[in-house]
């Protein structure tokens, strides 16, 4: 007969091994030594091999079946445990080991074929990587489940709960109602300000970046800030916490926003309670809410007029020769500037969902309607024409420019969209108990984090991100409210 | 029947526990916030207690044990590992687990119990931790081995093949030509010159500091350099070597000369030949000769006239107002000067051997003559007295200064000395083969690099330390290169 304690102290021990990789990962992203990968990549596929034996061990399969069978026995937070451990454990159990082995090299070797297929603007080079990363995943997805609809089980996999009913809903939304209101606001952009461009020399923008995590209430007993190469989070458990930023000299609102993005999923992070730093529910309860509260702390606090109320005079302090001439009406205009791109990672907000929109479209035909790969970047130019009026250049500006597809995370980017549309539906709530504007105006941020700890970030995982937006929304999601704020927002700047 | 390859596999999967292991280290030396420890302690012990226990596992001991007793059978490099191994195996094997378990909580505790004794001046708190620590050694040695002089254990783990009757040998020759030599010295002695602690700006320390790294060819693809409390070199292998500074604004000589220091220490691994990366012969040597090589690049190349003829420009370039009214000579002997001092790792060159010598007579006291930890101040003072003459004033300027102790480490202190000393031999051969003044003169230290990879480093631990310096200089270690060299030096600087 199962207990629990047994099942904790198994689960202990993947976690110390889970823990160790972590670590080597942060290393791995921030300074290890180019040199330093081969002997690398040779011990940690050890630590990993004992790591997933350990997994898939018959000990652990055995009591977690046997508590998940007798989980009415169990209190509320050790039955989700186990409901988290058993999902976790249907993920992997079924697939025959050899093949995964087989599919973690495929990926490692497609990442770095697309790094370089991009470099090359070579889709044809890509090309047999991505079939059989989709014929993979497509297999996995076979072993799993014997569903007619492979994509719903990528979907639910990042964000549980989510299916291709409801994210056809949310995109007709943003496809009738957002993509009309764009083609309006692009028609009255403005010309490109040269402040965004001007040089801001590195050590003062890590400066301002300082501030920021002051400002934003960041604990620095609990984390750290570092540059890399991509701004992430990473965390262990809720008292290690890090964010990474990088410095453009050219361009400092990229540090600057992406670290305000970064310190939404890092204070998601710090504020979980402690209870949950040693269960299975410790993170963040799934992508799209996770990316509500970075895209929440980037977009609807950071990109705000009353925010910049409280801090541009800092900012301009600091860069008096850049800033001289800027009032704080064009610097607010000028940080949200909406203009067609290419790629989606500089996207500004309002354009951001029309990039996620066709991604979904094209993984939805991928997985349900079987396109073949050789379709795919015609099918994407098409899309970019469509949804954003620009005619693609080279597939490195289109089918070719996002990581995700290289390492198989298929059904990832629509959490995207989610996240922010969670965001705006999070913040009209917020709103009816908050005086939002105030409170950012007289910079008290740690007024912010107190709502969004007691309402969402506390829980860690044990909520499943419907409960959650239920909870604290008092209403399923519901997209309108993310068209409302956009609308909103960018009709005050471009249409009134 | 045991074979090699086995062995390999076994070994190679400890290493991997050691590396995450050593990596997890890294991380809490130099940028773990501080709220993670408890957690990270819990973590860490899962790990580290899988490590010991493949360790200690009969199939890698019965491994051991067989290629031991077979190892005519084996090839030269392959007898040097299961030799090493077989001895790393004999410190651990014999010591129950419960004591080895109690005796590493001892020194935990231990240690930060000495930190706050240090603090607050108080040697009786730390006394009863030092009294269970040096009882626990002397039971641990009784355990190895039933040898009548158990310091003698002690100083063979951290330097093979050393022994009472040589490092007798070896102090003897410093209290007799050096002691004298010193205080005769010191009646010389310059007045403080007010450039060295002058205030020189953290920002420009780094950027000289990345400037001896160019200078000394430290391979940037291999290693990196970073700021911790305490200075240190860390290394998993040859492709990955970091070494630490601290920077102290009013104190730039700390971070210049530690660099320098450390840069000693990582040039050795990072030259250590590929082949050895995945055997236990990896690393350096003995501490002896890892000292030996960081002393050299430190004071015989880093102090020396010829270096800062090369240098002395760049840094008064980059330090004009400090530097403004100071010539080579005047630097020279700022960097040079002689000075009696309490604490040992703030001392100069030429006295830095004399406490050395006073913790070596203590520590042979304690294992061989059982004094007890109660007549330890005194004891350390009256010797403090007699070579440095000075009155110690307290026991946080005295007994209490150093970290070695509460670590359990006893036998480590000598191979400081002995490391200078066996620099100094090295030193006058190097002489001969290189015409060392000229290649520094001309900042050509990869030649001086190119000489100790030859010679020493490629090596790892491949050779005993005795092997290495009768390979090097033609002779056994002989400490009078060492009284000669600094006979030398500091007659030319005081007595010329």
């Amino acid at each position: 007969m199962a207990d629990f304690d047994t099942f904790k102290s198994l689960q202990k021990k993947q976690k110390a091994y889970s823990y160790v990789l972590s670590l080597a990962g942060w290393d791995s992203n921030t300074e290890a030594p180019k040199e330093c990968f081969p002997f690398r990549s040779e011990m940690l596929s050890i630590i990993s091999g004992e790591h997933f034996s350990l997994m898939i061990s018959d000990a652990y399969v055995n009591e977690v079946n046997d508590l998940m069978a007798n989980r009415d026995d169990l209190t509320e937070t050790q039955r989700k445990e186990i409901e988290k451990a058993k999902k976790n454990l249907d993920k992997i159990i079924k697939i025959p080991k050899s093949e995964y082995v087989e599919y973690s090299k495929l990926r490692t070797m497609a990442q770095k074929v697309w790094e370089e297929a991009r470099e090359e603007d070579n889709f044809d080079k890509f090309k047999p990587y991505l079939e059989k990363l989709i014929a993979f995943q497509k297999k996995m997805v076979a072993y799993r489940s014997d569903t007619d609809n492979p994509y719903n089980v990528l979907l639910d996999d990042f964000e549980e709960g989510m299916d291709m009913e409801k994210y056809d809903a949310f995109f007709n939304t943003i496809k009738t109602e957002l993509v009309p209101f764009v083609k309006e606001i692009l028609k009255k952009k403005d010309e490109p300000e040269t402040f965004i461009h001007d040089k801001y020399p590195k050590d003062d923008q890590k400066k301002f970046v300082e501030y920021l995590l002051d400002v934003f209430h960041f604990n620095k007993d609990r984390g750290l800030l570092k540059e890399s190469v991509h701004p992430f989070t990473w965390n262990t458990h809720s008292k290690d916490v890090r964010l990474t930023v990088r410095y453009l000299e050219n361009y400092v609102f990229s540090s600057i926003f992406a670290a305000i993005h970064e310190l939404g999923h890092a204070l998601y992070e710090q504020q979980i309670d402690e209870v949950f730093d040693m269960t299975n529910l410790k993170s963040g309860a799934s992508m799209g809410i996770h990316e509500s509260q970075s895209r929440f702390y980037e977009n609807i606090v950071g990109r705000s007029k009353p925010f910049w109320e409280a801090h541009y005079s800092k900012l301009k302090s600091m860069f008096p020769k850049q800033l001289k001439t800027i009032d704080l009406e064009t610097f607010y205009r000028g940080i949200n500037k909406v203009d067609e791109t290419f790629i989606r990672v500089e996207a500004d907000e309002l354009t951001y969902p029309l990039h996620i929109l066709l991604r979904y479209e094209i993984e939805r035909a991928i997985f349900n309607d079987n396109i073949s790969v050789e379709e795919l970047p015609a099918l994407w130019n098409e899309k970019v024409k469509k949804y954003l009026n620009l005619e693609v250049d080279k597939d490195s500006n289109g089918v070719l420019q996002d990581v995700h597809w290289s390492g198989g995370m298929f059904g990832y980017f629509p959490t995207y969209a989610l996240g922010s549309a969670y965001a705006a539906q999070i913040y009209y709530t917020m709103k009816e108990e908050l005086d939002l504007e105030t409170l950012l105006r007289e910079n008290k941020v740690d007024k912010v984090n107190q709502w969004l700890k007691d309402k969402i970030h506390c829980f860690g995982s044990s909520l499943k991100p419907e409960e959650i937006i239920q909870k604290v929304t008092n209403e399923p999601f519901n997209p309108k409210y993310y068209i409302r704020y956009l609308k909103e927002k960018y009709t005050d700047i471009y249409l009134s």
